[in-house]
Protein backbone atom coordinates (compact mmCIF):
# COMPACT_ATOMS: atom_id res chain seq x y z
CA UNK A 1 0.00 0.00 0.00
CA UNK A 2 2.67 2.61 -0.79
CA UNK A 3 2.18 5.39 -2.86
CA UNK A 4 4.92 7.63 -4.14
CA UNK A 5 3.98 11.02 -5.69
CA UNK A 6 6.79 12.63 -7.59
CA UNK A 7 6.58 16.76 -8.13
CA UNK A 8 8.68 18.96 -10.08
CA UNK A 9 9.06 21.77 -12.06
CA UNK A 10 10.54 20.91 -15.47
CA UNK A 11 9.12 18.34 -18.00
CA UNK A 12 9.25 14.86 -17.78
CA UNK A 13 8.68 13.04 -20.69
CA UNK A 14 6.26 9.58 -21.16
CA UNK A 15 9.63 7.89 -22.03
CA UNK A 16 11.24 9.16 -19.23
CA UNK A 17 7.89 8.72 -16.68
CA UNK A 18 8.46 5.03 -17.69
CA UNK A 19 11.58 4.75 -16.75
CA UNK A 20 11.47 6.18 -13.67
CA UNK A 21 7.87 3.99 -13.20
CA UNK A 22 9.71 1.05 -13.66
CA UNK A 23 13.01 2.05 -11.67
CA UNK A 24 10.45 2.97 -8.68
CA UNK A 25 8.58 -0.40 -8.69
CA UNK A 26 12.23 -2.09 -7.92
CA UNK A 27 13.13 0.78 -5.60
CA UNK A 28 10.10 0.36 -3.50
CA UNK A 29 11.22 -3.23 -2.21
CA UNK A 30 14.03 -1.48 0.12
CA UNK A 31 11.05 -1.29 2.54
CA UNK A 32 10.69 -4.72 3.99
CA UNK A 33 7.26 -6.53 2.97
CA UNK A 34 6.93 -3.76 -0.18
CA UNK A 35 6.64 -4.20 -4.00
CA UNK A 36 5.17 -2.75 -7.10
CA UNK A 37 2.33 -5.42 -6.63
CA UNK A 38 0.52 -2.92 -4.36
CA UNK A 39 2.92 0.13 -5.27
CA UNK A 40 0.97 3.17 -6.75
CA UNK A 41 2.34 5.98 -8.64
CA UNK A 42 1.46 9.85 -9.57
CA UNK A 43 3.33 12.26 -11.33
CA UNK A 44 3.15 16.22 -11.86
CA UNK A 45 5.69 17.84 -13.96
CA UNK A 46 5.61 21.52 -15.12
CA UNK A 47 4.43 22.51 -11.49
CA UNK A 48 5.10 26.14 -10.16
CA UNK A 49 7.86 25.34 -7.53
CA UNK A 50 10.50 27.09 -5.52
CA UNK A 51 13.46 26.42 -3.30
CA UNK A 52 15.24 28.74 -1.30
CA UNK A 53 13.55 31.82 -3.15
CA UNK A 54 14.59 30.34 -6.65
CA UNK A 55 13.04 28.50 -10.10
CA UNK A 56 15.65 28.92 -11.90
CA UNK A 57 17.03 24.80 -11.48
CA UNK A 58 15.12 21.53 -11.48
CA UNK A 59 13.44 20.90 -8.09
CA UNK A 60 11.21 17.89 -6.86
CA UNK A 61 9.48 17.36 -4.08
CA UNK A 62 8.93 13.52 -3.67
CA UNK A 63 6.23 11.88 -1.24
CA UNK A 64 6.19 8.42 0.03
CA UNK A 65 3.22 7.04 1.87
CA UNK A 66 3.06 3.77 3.38
CA UNK A 67 0.54 1.43 5.24
CA UNK A 68 1.98 0.70 8.67
CA UNK A 69 5.77 1.71 8.71
CA UNK A 70 9.49 1.33 8.31
CA UNK A 71 12.83 1.63 10.19
CA UNK A 72 14.87 4.29 9.51
CA UNK A 73 17.62 2.49 7.30
CA UNK A 74 15.12 1.04 5.11
CA UNK A 75 14.16 4.92 4.17
CA UNK A 76 17.00 6.17 3.92
CA UNK A 77 17.94 3.07 1.31
CA UNK A 78 14.91 4.63 -0.39
CA UNK A 79 16.08 8.39 -0.39
CA UNK A 80 18.94 7.14 -1.70
CA UNK A 81 17.64 5.65 -4.17
CA UNK A 82 14.94 7.48 -5.38
CA UNK A 83 17.15 10.78 -5.30
CA UNK A 84 19.73 8.74 -7.78
CA UNK A 85 16.89 7.62 -10.13
CA UNK A 86 15.50 11.39 -10.63
CA UNK A 87 19.38 11.96 -11.16
CA UNK A 88 19.79 9.88 -13.69
CA UNK A 89 16.76 9.92 -15.23
CA UNK A 90 15.61 13.56 -15.17
CA UNK A 91 19.22 15.18 -14.35
CA UNK A 92 17.94 16.72 -10.65
CA UNK A 93 20.41 17.73 -8.69
CA UNK A 94 20.42 15.66 -4.98
CA UNK A 95 20.21 18.56 -3.43
CA UNK A 96 17.11 20.20 -5.20
CA UNK A 97 15.41 17.17 -4.07
CA UNK A 98 13.28 16.35 -0.85
CA UNK A 99 12.14 12.87 0.10
CA UNK A 100 9.29 13.31 2.67
CA UNK A 101 7.73 9.87 4.31
CA UNK A 102 4.41 8.88 5.71
CA UNK A 103 3.55 6.25 7.69
CA UNK A 104 -0.15 5.42 7.82
CA UNK A 105 -2.45 3.79 9.84
CA UNK A 106 -5.77 4.59 8.12
CA UNK A 107 -5.78 3.00 4.39
CA UNK A 108 -8.58 1.79 2.39
CA UNK A 109 -8.22 -0.25 -0.76
CA UNK A 110 -11.37 -1.88 -2.57
CA UNK A 111 -13.83 -0.52 -0.68
CA UNK A 112 -12.12 -1.69 2.79
CA UNK A 113 -9.56 -0.38 5.13
CA UNK A 114 -6.42 -2.82 5.58
CA UNK B 1 -12.48 20.55 8.97
CA UNK B 2 -11.95 17.61 6.56
CA UNK B 3 -10.37 17.75 3.37
CA UNK B 4 -10.85 15.07 0.40
CA UNK B 5 -9.27 15.51 -2.33
CA UNK B 6 -10.00 13.02 -5.21
CA UNK B 7 -6.88 12.44 -7.99
CA UNK B 8 -7.18 9.84 -10.87
CA UNK B 9 -6.27 9.11 -14.75
CA UNK B 10 -9.17 9.49 -16.44
CA UNK B 11 -11.44 12.56 -16.66
CA UNK B 12 -14.03 13.60 -14.19
CA UNK B 13 -16.75 15.82 -16.34
CA UNK B 14 -18.15 18.67 -14.49
CA UNK B 15 -21.71 16.84 -14.34
CA UNK B 16 -20.02 14.06 -12.82
CA UNK B 17 -17.88 16.06 -10.34
CA UNK B 18 -20.72 17.91 -9.44
CA UNK B 19 -22.74 14.73 -8.56
CA UNK B 20 -19.93 13.16 -6.62
CA UNK B 21 -19.33 16.89 -4.91
CA UNK B 22 -23.26 16.33 -3.58
CA UNK B 23 -22.44 12.48 -2.35
CA UNK B 24 -19.12 12.95 -0.72
CA UNK B 25 -21.08 16.01 1.37
CA UNK B 26 -23.37 13.45 2.35
CA UNK B 27 -20.94 10.71 3.08
CA UNK B 28 -18.64 12.66 5.35
CA UNK B 29 -21.87 12.95 8.21
CA UNK B 30 -20.24 9.27 8.59
CA UNK B 31 -17.56 10.61 10.78
CA UNK B 32 -19.51 11.80 13.59
CA UNK B 33 -19.13 15.67 14.03
CA UNK B 34 -18.26 15.86 10.34
CA UNK B 35 -20.24 17.65 7.89
CA UNK B 36 -20.43 19.17 3.81
CA UNK B 37 -20.84 22.23 6.20
CA UNK B 38 -16.76 22.31 6.93
CA UNK B 39 -15.60 20.19 4.55
CA UNK B 40 -13.58 21.23 1.55
CA UNK B 41 -12.92 19.36 -1.89
CA UNK B 42 -10.37 19.42 -4.64
CA UNK B 43 -10.58 17.22 -7.74
CA UNK B 44 -7.51 16.44 -10.16
CA UNK B 45 -8.66 14.13 -13.48
CA UNK B 46 -6.20 13.01 -16.46
CA UNK B 47 -3.45 12.74 -14.08
CA UNK B 48 -0.71 10.52 -14.86
CA UNK B 49 -1.09 7.64 -12.45
CA UNK B 50 0.11 4.26 -12.10
CA UNK B 51 -0.81 1.20 -10.04
CA UNK B 52 0.89 -2.38 -10.47
CA UNK B 53 3.26 -0.81 -13.21
CA UNK B 54 0.27 0.20 -15.15
CA UNK B 55 -2.21 2.91 -16.46
CA UNK B 56 -4.18 1.21 -18.93
CA UNK B 57 -7.19 1.28 -16.26
CA UNK B 58 -8.87 4.05 -14.34
CA UNK B 59 -6.78 4.44 -10.81
CA UNK B 60 -7.82 7.21 -8.16
CA UNK B 61 -5.82 8.01 -5.10
CA UNK B 62 -8.42 10.13 -2.36
CA UNK B 63 -7.04 11.33 0.63
CA UNK B 64 -9.10 12.28 3.53
CA UNK B 65 -7.27 14.74 5.72
CA UNK B 66 -9.61 15.78 9.01
CA UNK B 67 -9.14 17.61 12.20
CA UNK B 68 -8.86 15.38 15.17
CA UNK B 69 -9.23 11.84 14.82
CA UNK B 70 -12.07 8.93 14.36
CA UNK B 71 -12.63 5.13 14.74
CA UNK B 72 -11.50 2.64 12.62
CA UNK B 73 -15.02 1.95 12.14
CA UNK B 74 -16.32 4.86 11.11
CA UNK B 75 -13.26 5.39 8.63
CA UNK B 76 -14.39 1.81 7.05
CA UNK B 77 -18.02 2.94 6.50
CA UNK B 78 -16.35 6.18 4.96
CA UNK B 79 -13.88 4.24 2.88
CA UNK B 80 -17.22 2.07 1.62
CA UNK B 81 -19.27 4.97 0.79
CA UNK B 82 -15.79 6.90 -1.36
CA UNK B 83 -15.33 3.65 -3.24
CA UNK B 84 -18.93 3.03 -4.13
CA UNK B 85 -19.59 6.53 -5.03
CA UNK B 86 -16.27 6.72 -7.38
CA UNK B 87 -17.64 2.93 -9.04
CA UNK B 88 -21.09 4.50 -10.02
CA UNK B 89 -20.24 7.94 -11.25
CA UNK B 90 -16.99 7.00 -12.75
CA UNK B 91 -17.41 3.41 -13.78
CA UNK B 92 -13.75 3.17 -11.30
CA UNK B 93 -12.63 -0.41 -10.08
CA UNK B 94 -12.79 -1.11 -6.26
CA UNK B 95 -9.55 -2.80 -6.58
CA UNK B 96 -8.21 0.29 -8.51
CA UNK B 97 -8.98 2.68 -6.03
CA UNK B 98 -6.86 3.64 -2.84
CA UNK B 99 -8.03 6.30 0.25
CA UNK B 100 -5.77 7.58 2.74
CA UNK B 101 -6.56 9.43 5.82
CA UNK B 102 -4.86 11.64 7.72
CA UNK B 103 -5.30 12.95 11.16
CA UNK B 104 -4.50 16.40 11.80
CA UNK B 105 -3.11 17.82 14.85
CA UNK B 106 -2.91 21.46 13.85
CA UNK B 107 -5.36 22.71 11.37
CA UNK B 108 -6.18 26.60 11.13
CA UNK B 109 -8.83 28.42 9.60
CA UNK B 110 -10.01 32.01 9.30
CA UNK B 111 -7.04 33.62 10.27
CA UNK B 112 -6.80 30.93 13.96
CA UNK B 113 -5.77 27.34 14.46
CA UNK B 114 -8.74 25.41 16.01
CA UNK C 1 12.59 21.65 5.75
CA UNK C 2 9.66 22.94 5.57
CA UNK C 3 7.09 22.83 2.56
CA UNK C 4 4.29 24.73 1.79
CA UNK C 5 2.12 23.68 -0.99
CA UNK C 6 -0.11 26.24 -1.84
CA UNK C 7 -3.62 25.28 -3.94
CA UNK C 8 -6.79 27.45 -4.75
CA UNK C 9 -9.14 27.14 -7.57
CA UNK C 10 -8.31 30.90 -8.63
CA UNK C 11 -5.90 32.08 -11.01
CA UNK C 12 -2.70 33.19 -9.26
CA UNK C 13 -0.65 35.81 -11.88
CA UNK C 14 3.57 35.07 -12.62
CA UNK C 15 3.72 38.48 -10.31
CA UNK C 16 1.34 37.80 -7.46
CA UNK C 17 3.16 34.14 -7.02
CA UNK C 18 6.29 36.14 -6.82
CA UNK C 19 5.35 38.27 -4.37
CA UNK C 20 3.64 35.28 -2.70
CA UNK C 21 7.04 33.26 -2.67
CA UNK C 22 8.72 36.28 -0.82
CA UNK C 23 6.30 36.69 1.96
CA UNK C 24 6.09 33.52 2.64
CA UNK C 25 10.10 32.63 2.63
CA UNK C 26 10.17 35.87 5.40
CA UNK C 27 6.28 34.13 7.70
CA UNK C 28 8.11 30.75 7.89
CA UNK C 29 10.98 32.34 10.26
CA UNK C 30 7.49 32.34 12.25
CA UNK C 31 8.45 28.47 13.06
CA UNK C 32 11.71 28.79 15.32
CA UNK C 33 15.10 27.31 13.20
CA UNK C 34 13.30 27.66 9.70
CA UNK C 35 14.00 29.74 7.21
CA UNK C 36 13.67 30.53 3.36
CA UNK C 37 16.84 28.82 2.75
CA UNK C 38 15.54 25.07 3.45
CA UNK C 39 11.76 26.43 2.12
CA UNK C 40 10.48 24.67 -1.25
CA UNK C 41 6.95 25.54 -2.37
CA UNK C 42 4.67 25.08 -4.70
CA UNK C 43 1.72 26.82 -6.35
CA UNK C 44 -1.44 25.20 -8.19
CA UNK C 45 -4.00 27.24 -9.26
CA UNK C 46 -7.02 26.90 -10.98
CA UNK C 47 -7.77 23.70 -9.14
CA UNK C 48 -11.09 22.04 -9.07
CA UNK C 49 -12.29 22.87 -5.74
CA UNK C 50 -15.52 23.14 -3.16
CA UNK C 51 -15.80 24.69 0.12
CA UNK C 52 -19.24 24.13 1.94
CA UNK C 53 -20.65 22.75 -1.35
CA UNK C 54 -19.82 25.75 -3.25
CA UNK C 55 -17.15 26.71 -5.90
CA UNK C 56 -18.48 30.11 -6.85
CA UNK C 57 -15.91 31.88 -4.43
CA UNK C 58 -11.81 31.94 -4.05
CA UNK C 59 -11.15 28.98 -2.37
CA UNK C 60 -7.18 27.49 -1.02
CA UNK C 61 -6.04 25.03 0.89
CA UNK C 62 -2.51 25.31 2.26
CA UNK C 63 -0.71 22.15 3.48
CA UNK C 64 3.14 23.29 5.28
CA UNK C 65 5.07 20.18 6.00
CA UNK C 66 7.86 20.47 8.60
CA UNK C 67 10.86 17.99 9.46
CA UNK C 68 10.39 18.01 13.66
CA UNK C 69 7.60 20.16 15.43
CA UNK C 70 6.84 23.26 16.63
CA UNK C 71 4.77 24.83 19.20
CA UNK C 72 1.41 25.55 19.03
CA UNK C 73 2.27 29.03 19.07
CA UNK C 74 4.38 29.25 16.16
CA UNK C 75 1.79 27.17 14.06
CA UNK C 76 -0.81 29.88 15.01
CA UNK C 77 1.26 32.85 13.79
CA UNK C 78 2.59 31.23 10.92
CA UNK C 79 -1.57 30.71 10.00
CA UNK C 80 -2.35 34.40 10.50
CA UNK C 81 0.80 35.11 8.82
CA UNK C 82 -0.69 32.79 5.34
CA UNK C 83 -4.06 33.94 6.03
CA UNK C 84 -2.84 37.68 5.83
CA UNK C 85 -0.69 36.57 2.71
CA UNK C 86 -3.89 35.63 0.54
CA UNK C 87 -6.12 37.85 1.68
CA UNK C 88 -3.48 41.00 0.82
CA UNK C 89 -2.34 39.34 -2.44
CA UNK C 90 -5.29 37.27 -3.79
CA UNK C 91 -8.15 39.00 -2.21
CA UNK C 92 -8.94 35.38 -0.66
CA UNK C 93 -11.48 36.19 2.66
CA UNK C 94 -9.64 34.52 5.33
CA UNK C 95 -13.41 31.95 6.24
CA UNK C 96 -12.87 30.11 2.72
CA UNK C 97 -8.45 29.44 3.68
CA UNK C 98 -7.73 26.05 5.21
CA UNK C 99 -4.13 25.91 6.84
CA UNK C 100 -2.58 22.43 7.51
CA UNK C 101 0.07 21.20 9.23
CA UNK C 102 2.03 18.17 8.65
CA UNK C 103 4.69 16.68 11.27
CA UNK C 104 7.25 15.00 9.60
CA UNK C 105 9.76 12.11 11.28
CA UNK C 106 11.46 11.32 8.16
CA UNK C 107 12.40 13.37 5.77
CA UNK C 108 15.66 13.14 3.14
CA UNK C 109 17.50 15.74 1.21
CA UNK C 110 20.44 15.59 -1.02
CA UNK C 111 20.42 11.69 -0.99
CA UNK C 112 19.96 10.87 2.84
CA UNK C 113 17.37 11.53 5.27
CA UNK C 114 17.94 13.92 8.17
Amino acid sequence: MPYISTKTNIVITKEKETTIKEKLGKAIELIPGKSEHWLMLSFEDNASMYFQGKSDSGIAFVEVKLFGSASSSAYDKLTAAITDILKEELELAPDKVYVKYEEVSNWGYNGNNF
